[in-house]
């Protein structure tokens, strides 16, 4: 199984593209391995699990929290798990932070890969070793950085995925393209949703692109002190909607994006903003929403991006190159 | 003010040895800070936390818990604080412990520095960057291992320390000197607890030895892959007694020493235990208890020592001089 191993600060990962899920016993091998996932997964893949000890958790954003760390934590105690267990996230973004942040706690640490199984997970949250909670409306406010060993991809996992949530992966794409990968822009301008769910080596190759795009930002920047925060564009006002109006995340990114395109037209020039608007909307993704501006400055004061009072905000110069901007916070108000 | 610096890993820390509480504000600066304690200490040196920010904290190891955890994210999220933001724990070896496992949780990790007030604070606990909080009976089942930015010495921080405290600090003291420290064995044996209480620079002289004593040992081998495992003499038994049996840690502890010795004599023909069982007595630690065997196996079980069905457990073959041995958990279980 051909395998290409990165190396971050503290530890190498190695990605298995073009895998298949029962490959996974090759690379686990003897290790005793436990795997974290979700009802939805669990029920859509039932086969795959059998000869695995499996916890499964209950689905959605909702459960990314600290009592279901506590759960799970519980459950490994009963199933004698100790320091040379593997986890083994297989699922979303929800399941992949929450399976992270689990493995660099427990017994202070232990090993831990994951399978994603969504376009989401693919292409940005199983990637760079984020991993964290949501405490109350604030989303991943707890957490840490760690890599995990190893990442399978397995584009069959996606057969059974709802649309909504392709769209949602697709969101994180857009992200990667505007910041940093004009190329891509083009390629999804001239293509569409269907197309990528139709063309299989297209696709693998579009989730290969990002998963090595954002794989060589972490690397250079790994507990983000500059470039990194690039990665964050669209998402501190989309941080700030997404659990208070129970949008996906992706949806909540789009939204960030477009305003974070407006706000780059109004103060850095930048030209592109309908196009890059146009395309998020291509991919059946929301560019605008009415919410409560005042509720929003307040996510914002407890964004993990603050500095005092002004929040460290990515703008576009142009699609493919983001900067980061230091704003008030009283400012941006006014521009909400 | 005298520093000295220590490298680890991943950060290095500042030691301030023979410093005052008041130093803080040198160290601290501009930072903005705020400062973990708990109820026993405020009350204590109220006067001293009079120009700071700070989260007061029930007192005792049954706080050592995720409820707290949770408490203390609420107060930080309610007090605004962001990446910048400084923790302080001022305190004995569970507010360190708890202040270090937050700071390496919080917005996936801020940075911290110790105060600590306890002689088990100051020879072990603060030192060598593992915290934790205990889940059920299971002490320390979660946690991280990251280090403080600084540690700050203030002896004076004793004078209110009950008696009953600093016998805890001298099990970890005799610890050290059985594990990696003959000659320190000899002048705790020359010496009291009230000589040391009464001649403040031997005293001094004994923090700063231990201290550096546990830096030295983390320094070679921080994530316990091999060396460091021998701070854990006395441990393994103590934590399975400890929160079983509501004991002092250092009591338990010294129980756990005293098995430990014995099993020596059996297992390597080590000829001290009587001499190391009179020194813990002779600080006024307790050396036997009446347990419940399969109560303590069950502890076992879940330790984080235990690799499959053997526990790594830490023997003496002299004083100064100990040795990890893999032991099958069965074969424990007849010399309990």
């Amino acid at each position: 199984m051909p395998v290409q191993k990165y190396s971050f600060n503290h530890q190498s990962v190695n990605y298995y593209f073009d895998a298949a899920f029962v490959d996974l016993k090759k690379i686990v091998q003897k290790q005793p391995a436990i795997i974290i996932t979700d009802e939805n997964v669990f029920a859509a893949h039932h086969k795959r699990f059998k000869s695995w000890k499996t916890i499964v958790l209950k689905a959605g954003e909702a459960y990314k929290v600290q009592a279901t760390v506590d759960s799970i934590i519980s459950q490994l105690i009963e199933l004698n798990a100790d320091r040379d267990t593997l986890l083994i996230g297989v699922g979303g973004g929800v399941v992949t932070d929450i399976t992270g942040y689990v493995a660099s706690i427990f017994l202070r640490g232990i090993s831990f890969g994951f399978v994603p199984t969504t376009v989401l997970a693919m292409v940005d949250a199983s990637i760079g070793g984020k991993n964290g909670i949501d405490v109350g409306m604030y989303k991943n406010m707890v957490g840490t950085i760690k890599q995990p060993h190893f990442l399978l991809f397995d584009t069959a996992l996606l057969k059974t995925l709802p649309d909504q949530q392709w769209r949602n992966g697709f969101a994180e794409i857009i992200k990667h393209a505007a910041i940093k990968d004009e190329v891509m822009s083009k390629e999804l301008k001239e293509n569409s949703l269907k197309d990528y769910q139709k063309n299989k080596e297209a696709f693998k190759q579009l989730i290969k692109r990002n998963a090595l795009l954002k794989t060589k930002v972490v690397q250079g920047d790994e507990f983000e002190k500059g470039e990194r925060k690039l990665l964050n564009f669209g998402h501190t006002l989309g941080h700030a909607l997404e659990n208070q109006y129970n949008l996906m995340h992706g949806e909540a990114v789009s939204i960030g994006m477009a305003f974070a395109a407006n706000l780059s037209q109004k103060m850095l020039g930048f030209k592109q903003a309908p196009k890059l608007i146009t395309l998020i909307q291509k991919y059946g993704l929301p560019t605008e929403a009415d919410y409560n501006k005042k509720k929003v400055v307040e996510m914002l004061l407890a964004d993990k991006k603050r500095e005092g009072d002004s929040i460290n905000f990515i703008l576009l110069e142009k699609i493919g190159k983001a900067v980061i901007k230091k704003i008030p916070l009283e400012q941006l108000y006014k521009q909400l």
